[in-house]
């Protein structure tokens, strides 16, 4: 039941965002008082016009998402909404659409307290995990838990889009054409509960009202400051929408504008949705690389369940962090959970190559010299016939990476094989869209070492397990056992021992 | 001819503000090729809709303004404007309605060079004038030609409107209800060709939302940052705006913030129209000061003849100086002109008083604890039959200044009489809405003895111009008679060497 889409039908990568953004620009975020007659609720809403889906969550309190059929009706419920009146301090007034619903004079008759309705918006610890994981009865109902408490739910698909939709709001005051898209794991499939929120400002559509045709004699133009390169242009404008966002911006706390990067960026936390957000500006490769995993994610089911349970194993033995160092990233051990898969026998996903080749003339894509054309259309894809099982294929991952050559090859899914690497770097795994970057260029020597002998280590667990049975069906205190086994930080203890 | 407003029948202070609000969103300003066919002109922008007015000025080369009938049209042919593409320069992107208008291909035939309708937004040098003024055959036509020469012109106004229209755009897109409003000369009908824009930008309108009656047991407000004080706030908004208008405002250059000061505003020239700018906030006493201007004004024509007149006649001396220092102001000289005026037998105009005890209900005002309630409908006024013409006033204003006792009285057009003035400044002219602050404490000694010195000496010329005739009818060379006299600054060359 959690893989809807996929018994849906599968829509390209384009067609489920400029879905999600229209839900998104038709919505509204608010604040809630702690109890709240749903009927009430509904009613107040409903008088500007149809409501099309609304949820609650709780985040240090309770919030509420409202989407209407019509965008108009979020102009008509702008126009009710005041500003506040402050006995000590001053409001700084500013249009958006994140509100704060309260109840007038006594707050009469609580009916309901819809905290009861909230789905969660992260996740569990590992412990509590392990514990789910281990009451299971096989290893598909593991699997099919472990995606449950990690992948991002429809809520908070929705709650991402909206957010990225309120900061579009901001630049597009201002800035004709551009747009703000997210990017990242908040779209391509693999996201987990909790990830932050990748957005980039998007000023290249500007270029698609460049070109077009002279109907006249005359033409009128916008009359614009100029400066020198673009990088210029994408300073000022992410340090100007990082100041408002400081000044003004409701909600957003923590603004650092972070300009002098290689990739210019604005970072700053979302207090209502809890997300941790990067805005970057004209990112457009990063969107294509998200696009292809999205793809990869959307061609067989299997692909996304072992990317999760590579991801949270990897995390729960420190081979990923959440901060920036040393360690492989979660982008990086992606691309290394496809490279696996292609290299299956027959393989599972087909190379980069290959979705080149079924590419139709709308995906043309040539991005700063970089050919990032592929197939957008999933039914063109053929899929050979393999039928190994995920615990098969997490056995086989581990077996793979334990014997790879690391210091002679390196990981392409371009061609879907191992090339001769440079020796400059540990671990090689080509850029999709350009062959000559390192995406893991970051990984020391110990780090790579720790992902083996962990890659060793669970391939020595996992056939243990062969033999292991689920040991409670639902009781209380239960063995861990099959992929809670590999989750336990205790069964690598002397690897842990390794760590620097 | 130029008096149209008071043929038509006078229309109230804040009838000809949203009158002129409303051209002003309804408007375009672009620059134009050199060049320009009126003809094609017309119909490449009816395209969009009708247009109701439309004009063109020079100002380094040539602009056009274009009013619609809709704002819609607006959107239209925003909807239907590029971004410039540029070779070795990169646009930012900005939403505005300053356009640039450009011919496509070859500049096909030009048929009409425009710059032949050109009215012009700036004054003509004073020995021109003086030249100008000579050729007239009485003082009635001097004065007119006084007046059609300084005066602003309605495409001026128009424009005026527009400039703070264009920036209500810029702040409106983020502060809600937010309005900018001119005041001062360029609303209150004393303004001269090239006087400065000062503009208010108003976050009060706020607070009549707030006030709304709610109509069910829940309520919305917007999510909003909050500060300590309301100069905060004030100062925030104008240094975000200021920072944009530096940054990407097209046409805006030599931004300054000055936030420090008493009144925090934000001071730039906008190139397109040729106005230095000065956008204040929450500046609502200097509103209602422009009002009753405004009012004075309209009561009789010889009101804004001897302001004017009195002002070019202050400016030429050195009275008053474009910056700010020991000088008398613009605005002290105004207002001494309708002190003057007030003390006629029979009055001209009635005093502030009398206008308070006119209004009515909708006419109560207080901001920040000042009573600056007056009547707005003009027509409620009754004016005491005075005949006097205004050589004989222009005479006898001198006069009245020459024998002031500014030592021991104050002016106040409150009371319409002189009062018992404080002892610490020179020249005391009571704020008329607050009648504890002085107007002119700036005025230094010297400053007020030439003032004094000058009417004296301007007393003695007029009389000599009595005997006077016009010298030349429409010819060539002129001896200079009647006003001109008075503008020549070689007639008060003893005067001059007494200047420090
Ligand atoms: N070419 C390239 N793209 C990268 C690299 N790191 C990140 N990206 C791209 O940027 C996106 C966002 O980066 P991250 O936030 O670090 O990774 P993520 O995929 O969102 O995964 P999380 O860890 O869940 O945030 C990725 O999905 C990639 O598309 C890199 O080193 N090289
Ligand atoms: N209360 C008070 N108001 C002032 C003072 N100076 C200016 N103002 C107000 O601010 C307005 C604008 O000031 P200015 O730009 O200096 O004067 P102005 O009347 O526009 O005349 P110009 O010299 O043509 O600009 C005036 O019309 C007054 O309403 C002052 O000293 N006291
Ligand atoms: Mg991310
Ligand atoms: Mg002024």
């Amino acid at each position: 039941f959690l893989l809807s889409d996929e018994k849906e039908g599968r829509k390209s990568f384009s067609a489920v965002q400029v879905e999600r953004q229209g839900q998104a620009e038709r919505s509204v975020l608010m604040s809630c008082p702690p109890k709240i007659n749903e009927k009430k609720f509904l009613k107040y809403f409903s008088r500007h016009g149809d409501i099309k889906k609304y949820f609650f969550y709780e985040r240090n309190g309770l919030y509420a998402v409202v989407e209407f059929a019509k965008r108009e009706c979020v102009e008509s419920l702008l126009e009710a909404t005041k500003i506040p009146c402050l006995s000590n301090e001053f409001p700084m007034p500013f249009k958006s659409r994140l509100l704060s619903l309260s109840h007038y004079g006594s707050a009469a008759s609580p009916n309901q307290q819809s905290g009861q309705q909230c789905q969660p918006q992260t996740t569990i610890p590992i412990d509590q995990l392990i514990d789910r994981l281990s009451r299971k009865e096989s290893i598909d109902q593991q699997v099919t838990s472990l995606m449950e408490t990690y992948q991002l739910t429809d809520d908070n698909s929705r709650l991402r889009f909206l957010v990225c939709s309120l900061l579009q709001d901001i630049a597009a005051a201002y800035f004709p054409e551009c747009t703000i898209k997210l990017f990242g794991s908040s779209v391509n499939g693999f996201g987990k509960l909790g990830c932050d929120l990748d957005m980039f400002l998007d000023l290249d559509d500007i270029s698609g009202r460049r070109t077009k045709k002279q109907e006249s004699g005359l033409f009128l133009e916008y009359q614009l400051k100029t400066v020198s390169t673009e990088r210029v242009v994408t300073q000022r404008i992410l340090s100007f929408l990082g100041e408002c966002l400081d000044q003004f911006g409701p909600g957003c706390n923590g603004v650092q504008k972070i300009l002098n990067a290689h990739c210019p960026l604005v970072r700053f936390f979302h207090h209502p949705s809890g997300f941790q957000c990067d805005l970057t500006a004209n990112n457009r490769v990063a969107m294509k690389t998200t696009e292809l995993l999205y793809l990869y994610g959307e061609l067989d089911p299997r692909v996304r369940h072992l990317v999760f349970i590579v991801r949270c194993w990897a995390r729960v033995h420190g081979i990923t962090s959440s901060i920036s160092g040393a360690w492989i990233t979660n982008f990086s051990l992606t691309i290394m959970v496809l490279f696996f898969l292609q290299r299956r026998n027959p393989p599972i996903i087909p190379c980069l190559d290959h979705l080149k080749d079924l590419a139709g003339p709308m995906d043309n894509s040539m991005i700063e010299g970089n050919d990032c054309t592929f197939v957008s259309d999933l039914s063109k894809i053929q899929l050979q016939r393999n039928t190994e099982t995920l615990d098969q294929l997490l056995h086989e991952f581990f077996e793979f990476y334990s014997a790879f050559a690391f210091s002679k090859m390196s990981i392409d899914i371009r061609k879907g094989k191992e090339q001769i690497k440079p020796v400059k770097n540990h671990l090689h795994i080509q850029n999709p869209f350009d062959s000559s970057l390192n995406i893991s260029k970051n990984v020391n020597a110990a780090q790579l070492e720790r992902f083996v002998a962990l890659c060793q280590e669970s391939t020595w667990l996992l056939e243990q397990t062969k033999t292991n049975t689920p040991s409670g069906k639902g009781g209380s205190a239960s063995t861990p056992w099959g992929l809670a086994t590999l989750l336990q930080p205790t069964n690598v203890a002397e690897i842990k021992s390794n760590r620097k």
